[in-house]
């Protein structure tokens, strides 16, 4: 009940100002503090008992003056990275949840047709709306920076590969791959719609990759160009219901060489729905269903493979990141699964 | 971060009516869940895994059927005070927070003005928009059919004294007044708007009062109406910033004749700040400053003994309500403070 309230009352002492106050100048009373922020004392002192509860930030009761508690051992970039997301949610999804129950039943985002006038999903969306879409990319770029190391380390793309990039968006996956893996004669297509290809090339000339990347663009659902060794999903399947989700592995089945390896990056939800520790069933349905598509949401690990055989695949992999070694302001855990299509 | 998701994933599940179909039918699948929602299957397998994390739903995953589990041992009642609750924070809350940072700034509500077009309190703003003044005023009514009882359990109302009920809206204060306290001689005036008054009569007559009870309309920054024995206080002084108090205060004090009695009923916070089992600092801040004044929220017990104290009063009781006698769900806890103009 208490959870929307909870989350912009954080959020607010970080926008009005206090948290950064209260580092540079320890010791500052409700007065200080509204002075600053051009608010009322009174406004200021409601706002921090949250953050004093959750020994965020102490208060002396006997002098009314303010320190930063356990924020003060947040390293600047740790919480810089858990406001990007916070921003992220406030941005994207605290109105729109408003309307998850019409979003659930229509499958289409009342939310953004109401807030923005614009029927579509949020990928669409964001192309047109500048506070969706720096909310949103700042989020996106700081998730992909984070995880693509990882998924290139995990997977193999033998040398020379001709590689398909699905759903690969402006080309930096495709950009990833090819630093990350080089080797002569390798080649990384980046396939996404169409509108996607000016700003996918102009990136591939930026990291001087141009030669070896390039861009075919299409929709997944009219099918996927044909003839790769490697095909490669990343952030994409998580956005799909099951009926969709087998399309796209079938698609990537047939484009496929014989012999030829999928591997797919997606947060799953655990194997024990109930795992206490992890937060992807609290905020993922509600967010794919009401605030980006309509549909869709992760899955079990255990879902994914069974749905990869189902497509016709042989799973070689399945690696779901140790949560342990995720920060602990993230909500998704990733999970590789890499498959091969009979030979 | 999870808090706006987990609560309108949690509603969301109560307005598709998935909880109703498996009180009547327990063992339902996704399948018969989604065809009697008119959603598809996917996404009530979805919106289904947060209450399965918390044991409200179980889910045999051998057969894909679920049954209520924590949710089947609540009484009806029950759930529904709790779902009236959470549907006034949807309504009410849940959009105007997002403008939270903006209404701190201003002391104005930001959110109604956006979203509604509507420069005002929330109070101001139920009277034309029936969607608010929907969720917002059954709650209330069930605040106060609630409350009411113990408040005048707790206060002593002398025969045939002359009361003043101040912002005692449209006249329910005076009627529960004159019924629980009965005397001959006893009069009841409620001060409130003079837009309450038409309203405040036909409830007085239709009530069987209208001999005992009557209305003045004015604003409590204008002046309170004085020469009464008795002065209430009920749910108003959490609106208002301390300056706003005090000078409500020092009316009632004024309109107190010598020896007459303040009564007060307001929610609190706890008197340790951390205390992990009550939800009013989780909740009040955002939803006064944010939600319904663009100011104000509850205070301390002590505190508003001492703010009476500063307006000329003698504090003679003052008792917070045992928060093991609310129901689980409850967030506010309230108290009665009651003080004496000296004789």
């Amino acid at each position: 009940m208490v959870g929307p309230a909870r989350f912009m009352n954080l959020l607010s002492c970080f926008e009005l100002g206090l948290i950064d106050q209260l580092r540079a100048t320890p010791g500052l009373t409700a007065a200080d503090l509204g002075a600053a922020a051009g608010t009322k004392p009174d406004t200021v002192e409601q706002l921090l008992h949250l953050l004093v509860k959750e020994d965020f930030v102490a208060l002396d009761e006997s002098t009314g003056r303010y320190t930063l508690d356990a924020l003060a051992d947040v390293p600047e970039s740790d919480l810089k990275r858990a406001l990007t997301y916070m921003n992220m949610i406030k941005v994207v999804a605290l109105r729109q949840v408003f309307y998850l129950t019409e979003s659930a039943r229509t499958g289409k985002l009342a939310g953004l047709s109401t807030l923005y006038g614009y029927d579509g999903t949020l990928y669409g969306a964001v192309a047109e709306h500048k506070d969706l879409r720096e909310s949103w990319a700042t989020l996106m770029d700081n998730v992909t920076a984070r995880i693509d190391p990882w998924f290139f380390g995990t997977i193999d793309v033998p040398a020379g590969a001709q590689v398909l990039d699905v759903a690969g968006n402006t080309g930096l996956g495709a950009i990833h791959t090819y630093e990350l893996k080089k080797s002569p004669g390798l080649h990384v297509t980046t396939f996404d719609l169409p509108e996607k290809e000016e700003e996918a090339l102009e990136n591939f000339r930026a990291h001087g990759v141009a030669e070896h990347c390039s861009f075919i663009g299409g929709d997944v659902f009219d099918g996927i160009p044909q003839g790769y060794d490697v095909v490669l999903i990343k952030h994409f399947l998580d956005m799909w219901d099951k009926a969709e989700v087998l399309t796209i592995l079938r698609g990537a089945h047939a484009a496929l060489r014989p012999g030829g390896q999928l591997h797919i990056l997606v947060p799953v939800y655990p194997e024990n729905i109930k795992d206490r520790d992890n937060y992807n069933v609290d905020f993922f349905p509600s967010f794919f269903i009401g605030c980006t598509m309509g549909q869709g949401g992760p899955q079990k690990q255990s879902v994914y493979v069974s749905w990869l055989e189902e497509a016709g695949f042989k799973v070689t992999q399945a690696v779901t990141k140790d949560p342990s070694e995720l920060p602990p302001d993230a909500i998704p855990v990733q999970a590789v699964l890499s498959a091969r299509k009979a030979g």
